[in-house]
């Protein structure tokens, strides 16, 4: 009877080596993609807060200078992203602690919970920023508001690619709580 | 030393059950929260979607008649909207086998996938509207947008308001990601 003991206990041991080893990878992704979002939300910021264009003529309808916060906007967007880097940056400490640590449950939720609230306002920003960035290009004849990307061809090129970075951001986090999800069933 | 192992069986049922009945309440609380969703979703859907004003005179600047589809991001909003309140419809089902069967896990993942997913859809439709409100609201004097809500009052009553259901359906989305993975730690 001790020998079929001792055999269990060998057996159980193995499966859950292999699960940790399962949840430390999963742990090692959490980190590459974090670092991919820190690229992604820091590029969009700074591209977004460093974008100005000075027209070299003026008319009697456009200004003769086109910046980042003459649209509120856009403000929140560099707001945002600057948050969103700044809590990943944060979250890299508890994403090395799940390597270390692959059982950890308590915080991993707790890192759900704050990727959740992350994931909405970047995804407010971004989707935010879109919505003028569109009007920026197209206009609404409705409203009566002209597409000022005629006049401001590289602010509005400038704005336009910024976004992607926020966009690629979104899709981080939301591959982030995927798998933090799967890591919290595994039982260790 | 039969007895011990009943006792601790008996102990270890007590445990599991009263783990059973935590997790219920949580299927409970999901399901409820599902409710408040559609509610708020399909609310802001039906008000966006059946917004128009024609107004009694007309200027040189502004059209007769005001609709929500007059502006591109609106649809987008009604479409996001239904989208996630047919979701939530179907998802209803889920969740009343996980009042039943409180034990399940892969369901639970394959919601909490969806769930964000959709929690980014809806953020997207009602951050995008939150936007052009707002510039509809104050107008943007760098960029000459004028502030259209000058002559459309209750259409800009109406589309701000539609934008509440949009948001508690944000905050119900938070709080359902965050009970599920609340869910998912509780071994039974």
């Amino acid at each position: 009877m001790t020998k079929v003991s001792v055999v269990e206990l060998g057996e159980a041991k193995t499966s859950s080596s292999s699960r940790r080893g399962v949840n430390r990878g999963l742990a090692i992704l959490d980190f590459v993609l974090r670092l991919i979002g820190i690229v992604g939300t820091l590029a969009s910021a700074i591209a977004m807060g460093t974008t100005n264009e000075t027209l070299p003529f003026f008319t009697r309808f456009v200004r003769f200078r086109a910046q980042y916060d003459d649209l509120p906007t856009f403000t929140f967007f560099v707001v945002a992203n600057s948050v969103v880097s700044g809590y990943l940056i944060l979250s890299l400490a508890l994403s090395i602690f799940h390597i270390v640590r692959s059982s950890a449950q308590k915080s991993r939720i707790l890192l759900i919970i704050f990727d959740t609230a992350m994931l909405g306002l970047l995804t407010a920003g971004a989707s935010a920023s879109a919505a003028i960035v569109y009007l920026a290009h197209t206009g609404n004849t409705s409203a009566n508001w002209f597409a000022i990307c005629q006049q401001f061809n590289s602010f509005c090129e400038r704005i336009s690619g910024s976004l992607i970075g926020s966009f690629v951001g979104i899709a981080v986090f939301i591959l982030i709580i995927f798998l933090s999800a799967v890591a919290l069933t595994r039982r260790n």
